[in-house]
C-alpha cells in the first residue's frame, strides 16, 4: 500500500495539502447502523483549529467538514464515507520568498529529493494542515468505540518546554488553551509562551493520551501489537520523536521486581506496562506519551542552502505556532481511536467465539 | 492481515512457539540474484543465542537455520524463502508447574483472554524465542543492503539498568558478551548481573541503533513515514516500552533555535532529528533508541491469580536473563534492516524516474 | 483492507453512492512528474456517461471531474490525488415507490441482509454509477502507462445479444455509439436494442479488451498472477458474470499441441494465452473478454418480496439500459490498466536490477 | 503485498519449488479452539496426489503433511499454523535436458524474463507441486466452514475434452480417479485419455465448484466481491483460463426477463447469478466454473528457442499429466474456501452487530 493509508479493516486513507483545494479522507469499513452527522465531527476539529488564541497560529480556517457519502437517513451505511474540508484561507504569498530555499528541519529537502517535485506552499503535503483529516476520521471512531465499548480517550500536554503538570485535573483540560491538566501552572505558561513569541523561537512538548475501558483482547501479535501500532500511528504525527508506553524510558532502571504489575483478584496492582501485555490490552488503561520536537519555522534566521545547493539564510514569517505540542492533543486522541477501533473489528473477526467475561479488570 | 507478517514489499511472515516443532519465517519479495547461503544468516543467529555467557539465559539451543526454498544454485530467485529452525532444547517439564498461572509482566492473561487457549509452554506464541526468525530474515535484508546501498547497521546497549556507556567504542561492541561499548564499565557490569542473579531479579536496558549509508528518499508519508515504521518495528519487539528517533524526548525542552539541523553545503551540521524530515531519510545517519523493560520472569515471587481466579504466588525457576535488553541488540537491528529494505523497494517503486544524485549529504 | 480499495502500489479507493452528493476517489501512488489535467481525464469520462443516444439511459451528468489534491503547476506530486464528481441529476422520486422492494437481479436483498441498512436510491453503493470514480482513475492509469511504456488498451463490444462482431475495425469502434468494431451490423443493432426497449427488456453483451505494448515480466505469482488481477478486476465490474484469458473456455476441448503458443526467434507464433504464462506478461497482446448479464432493471414485472417478505411484484420506471454492456467498455479498459500499472509498479519494485531487453516479443 | 500471500483475514503464504527442499505454507488467522490435526488435511492432499491412477502423472510423492506451529493439545491456538511437506521424488535427471531452452506454454520464459534466474527444475516455483501447499491450508478452511456455518463445498469434472457430463450424481465424483460425476461416460474416457497418452498428446477441461450452505452476507464490495475474490482465487491456479458464475458467458445472449433470479417468500426460483448479487452472497448455492488448458507437457515436438534465442525443438519426457485438469478439482475447492472463510471473517469483523435470520433462502 502507498503509504497514506492506516489500518486493515476501519481505513483512512487522507488526501489534500495544506494550499490545494481541499484536504480530506476516505473511512473504508466503518460499522454501519451509527449514527452519524457533522456535529459529531466538528467539535473535534474545532479543538484542533489554530487561531484560537494568541498563542497558536494566526492561520485562521474554519475547517468545516462536509459529509459526501456512506450516510443515508443518518446512519452510516457500511460503504465508504468521504469527508471533506475546503482549504480557505491559504495566503499563497507568505511562501513564495521561500520557493527556492529548503528549511531546515522541514521536509522541503526530504520531499523534493524524494518525488523531484514538491508544492512548496505551506510545506504542502508535509504540512501539518494533513491532520485535521486524521481528527475527522478519528471522531468517528471514538464515537463508535464510546458507544459500543464504552472506551474513553483523552489526551493532555504534561510537560510544555520545561513547565510540567504536577497533578492531573481532568476538568481543567478543556478550560484552557493549552489542553494542560494544572491550572496552577497556566499563568507561568502564558509568559513563557510570550515571551518565546517575542524571542520567534519555539519549544518542544511531552503530550499523554490515556484511554479507558479498552476491553481485554486487543492486539494482534507478534507484529501488529496493539501498542507496536499506537507507537506507529502517534509517530506518523508531525514533529513526534519519541513514543512511551506505560513506563517507557523509565523502565530501563527498574528491576523486574519493581516493574511488574501483580495481579490481585480483581485487578492490576499497577499499571506500569501502560495497558498492554504481550501487545495485547489488559483492560488496564492504556497509556501513552509522545516528545514533540520545536517547531523549526521561526523568526530566527537559519543556516540553509537553496535548491541549487548554495549557501542562504532562512527566517520565516506568517503564521506559526511557538509550540505544535498543543494542537496535537486532539490528533494524538484521534490516532489512538483509530487504532483501537481498527483492532476492535480485527478481534471481533477472528475471536469472536471466544467467550468472554463482562470487563473486570 | 493477521498479525504476523510485516512489510509491505519485503514481506517477512513468522511462524512458531516456543516448545512447538520449530520456529520460521517465509521471506516474500527479496530482489532475485542475490547470492544467498546459510552462512549468511547463521552469524546473527549466534549473536542472538541464549545460553553465551554465565550472563544470559541457559537454554541451549543450536539455533541452526535451514533454507526450505527460493534460492537455487546459491543466488535467490525472487520466490519466497522459508527458514526453518527447529527447537531442540525445549524442557517442558520447566513450566507445567505453572500452567494455571498466570504470570504477572507476561503474556499469559491477555493470550487466555484473546483467543480462549494458549501453550503454556515458555510463553508459547508469545516467547522472545520466536524472534530468532526475525533475525534470520533480517540477515537476508542486511546483506542486500549492504551490497545494493552499502547501507551499515549497528545496535549496542547504551544503558544497563544505571550503568551507561560513556563513549562509544564500535570495536569493543562485539568483544565483550553485552553489546556494550564502554570497556571501562565491562568489570561494573558483570558485577551488577551478578548480583542481579543472586538476588533472583532482573533489570531494563536502553539500546541504540544506527544505520549508516541509508540513502535519502525513503518513507511513505504520511502514515508509512520511515521514522513511524522504524517505531512500529521495534514496538513489537516483546519488552519494549519506548522508542525515540534522534533527540527523541529531549526535544521536549529543546527550542526550535537548538533543534533544527541546519543545513551547510554539503551535509548537516548536526543530527538531532535522527535521520528523518517529514517521515523520509535525509541521508544522514538514522539514530534510533529503545527502552526494554526488565524480565518479569524472575525467582522473586510474586503476587498473581490462577486460571480460576484464585490469589496464587509465582516465582519462575528455570532459564532466564537477568537483563534480555542484551540479546535484543541483533534483533533491533534486523527490524531496523527489515524496515529499510521494504521502503527502498517502496521508493523504488514509485519513485524510480526522480534523478537522485549520489549519496552526498 | 476493506473492499473499497484495488491495487498494492496503485491504490485507488473509491467512495460514493448513486444518489449521495458526489462520488469520487483518491489515487495514492501514482509516480510523481507526470503531467495531470482534467482533460486527461474528462474524455474516459464521457465515453463512460449515460444519455449519449436513444439506447442508453436517459440519466443526465455532466461528470465533470475536479482534481482536488496530488497536482502541482499540472505535475502529479506522487501525493494522493483525490477526484471528485459531483452528482447534479439524481431524481429521487424514480425510486420512492421502491422503498420497500427487493428488486430481483439487484443487490437490494444482498446489501440490506449484509448491512442491515441500505440506501436504495438507485442502488446506492451497488449502483454502476460507482463505476464513473474507477474510470477518473483509470484514466491516469493509461496516461502513465502510455507515456512510460507505450501500452495501449482498447475495448470494444464483440457481441450484444446474438449479434456478433465479424471483423475487428478499430477505427469504427469511436464512430457508433456501441463500441462496436463491426459497420456492417450496425442497423441491425439498431434495430434490435430499439425492441428490446419497446418490450421493455434487456440483453446481456460480450466486452473485449486488448492491451498492447505490455511489457514482460508482469504479474506476481502465484496468487497476485496478472491472469488472475485481471480476472478480479474484471469481475468486480457490475454485472459481469464471466471472464476469459486468451482462448479462455475454448481451451477446454484444445489439445496441447494445438493450445501451446510456439516460440519463434522473434515472437510467438499464436497467442492462445492471451498475453500470460505462469501468471506472468509474456511482452504479447493481452486478451481479455467478459461475459456481462442482462441488466435487470426492466419494464417487464416481475415477482419479489417485499423488506417484511410479502410477496409483491416489481417494475421498474425510468432511466435504465437495454444493455448496460455498452457502457462497460470504457470500465473495463480503466480496470485493465489499473491493473497493470499496479504490476507494472510492484515488478519494477523487487527486480529493477535484472537487465531487460528491448521489448522486441 | 509480494504475490504469495491470499487472503486478509485468513491469511495463507505458500512457499516451495517443485524440486527444492520442500513445500509449504502459513496460514495466519485462523479462529482459536478448531480441533486439528494432520487427518484433517491429509485426505484433500491424496485426493490431489499424483500417481493415482494410470491416466496422470507418474511422479509419486507421499505429501505427507506436518504441522510445526499453531496447534496445541489437538486445537488451534490462533496463531499461525505452518505446514510442512517434503519433496521425496524429484529425479532432477528428467529436466537437465531442458535446461536451457524454453517450453512453450510453460512459464520458464516469463520466470527468465522477469527475476533473470529460474529453478528450471520441473518447473520450480511455477509447477502445479505447489498447490499442494493450498490444497492443505484448504482443508483447514473447509473443517472450520463445515463446522460453523455448515458449508460444504465439492468439485467435479464438468467436461473433460469433448466429453460431457450428461447428469451429476455426487456420489459417482469419489468413485472415479476422473472427478467424473457421470458414470455412464466413464469407459469413454478412459478410452480417450488412453489415446492421448499413446499420441504424447493433452486436452483441456472444464471444473465445476459447488458450496452450499453460505451465509448470505459475505463480500466486501466494490472491488472485494466475493465473485471477484473467487474468480481471482481460482484464475490464480496454474493452466486456468476462464472463470464464470452461474450462467457465466450464458448471460450474454438472456435477455433481463430470462436472467433475473426472480424471489419468492422462502426462497429464489432459480441461481442464474450463482450466488452472488452486487457482490454479496445471497444464500444461494455459490456456482463457480472454470476453463483448463491441456497442458503443454507432451511428447508431441514443438517449435521453440533456447536461452540465447536460437531456435530449438523441444519435447518432454518423464512424468506429465494428459489432463491436469482433473488434478485440479481439490485445489479449485480449496481455493474457494480460503475465499469463503475470509470473507466470513472479514464480514464478521464489520458487520457482526447487524442481526442476521436464521438461514432460511
Amino acid at each position: 500500500m502507498s503509504g497514506n493509508s492506516i489500518g486493515k479493516l476501519f481505513v483512512v486513507t487522507t488526501f489534500g495539502e495544506s494550499h490545494g483545494m481541499a484536504i480530506g479522507c476516505v473511512v473504508d469499513g466503518c460499522p454501519p447502523g451509527l449514527q452519524l452527522d457533522k456535529a459529531d465531527i466538528q467539535p473535534d476539529l474545532d479543538r484542533r483549529r489554530p487561531g484560537q488564541s494568541r498563542f497558536t497560529t494566526a492561520r485562521s480556517e474554519d475547517d468545516k467538514v462536509e459529509i459526501l457519502s456512506g450516510v443515508f437517513e443518518g446512519r452510516t451505511t457500511g460503504t465508504p464515507i468521504a469527508l471533506l474540508i475546503r482549504n480557505t484561507d491559504q495566503r499563497s504569498r507568505d511562501y513564495s520568498r521561500i520557493k527556492n530555499l529548503f528549511r531546515p528541519g522541514h521536509a522541503d529537502f526530504t520531499y523534493q529529493r524524494k518525488y523531484g517535485i514538491r508544492d512548496y506552499r505551506g510545506g504542502g503535503r508535509s504540512s501539518s494542515r494533513e491532520t485535521a483529516a486524521r481528527v475527522a476520521a478519528g471522531a468517528i471512531a471514538r464515537k463508535y468505540l464510546k458507544q459500543r465499548f464504552g472506551v474513553q480517550i483523552a489526551g493532555y500536554v504534561a510537560k510544555l518546554g520545561p513547565i510540567s503538570a504536577d497533578h492531573i485535573d481532568w476538568d481543567e483540560i478543556g478550560r484552557n488553551p493549552f489542553f494542560f491538566p494544572d491550572a496552577s501552572k497556566i499563568p507561568e505558561l502564558e509568559r513563557y509562551l510570550d515571551s518565546l513569541r517575542i524571542a520567534g523561537d519555539s519549544v518542544g512538548a511531552r503530550v499523554n493520551v490515556v484511554a479507558r475501558g479498552v476491553p481485554a483482547g486487543l492486539g494482534e501479535p507478534v507484529f501488529d501489537r496493539l501498542d507496536a501500532d499506537i507507537a506507529h500511528a502517534l509517530m506518523s504525527i508531525n514533529a513526534v520523536r519519541g513514543v512511551e508506553l506505560g513506563d517507557g524510558f523509565a523502565c530501563v532502571e527498574q528491576t523486574g521486581s519493581q516493574h511488574r504489575d501483580e495481579i490481585e483478584q480483581t485487578s492490576f496492582r499497577s499499571n506500569r506496562a501502560g495497558g498492554t501485555l504481550g501487545g495485547i490490552s489488559s483492560g488496564q488503561d492504556i497509556l501513552a506519551s509522545i516528545a514533540l520536537k520545536p517547531t523549526s519555522s521561526i523568526r530566527i534566521p537559519g543556516k540553509t542552502i537553496d535548491v541549487d545547493g548554495k549557501p542562504a539564510t532562512i527566517e520565516t514569517y506568517g503564521r506559526h505556532d511557538p509550540c505544535v505540542g498543543i494542537r496535537a492533543v486532539p490528533i494524538a486522541e484521534a490516532m489512538v481511536a483509530l487504532v483501537l477501533l481498527d483492532h476492535a473489528l480485527r478481534d471481533r473477526a477472528q475471536n469472536a467465539e471466544v467467550p468472554r467475561p463482562p470487563q473486570a479488570m
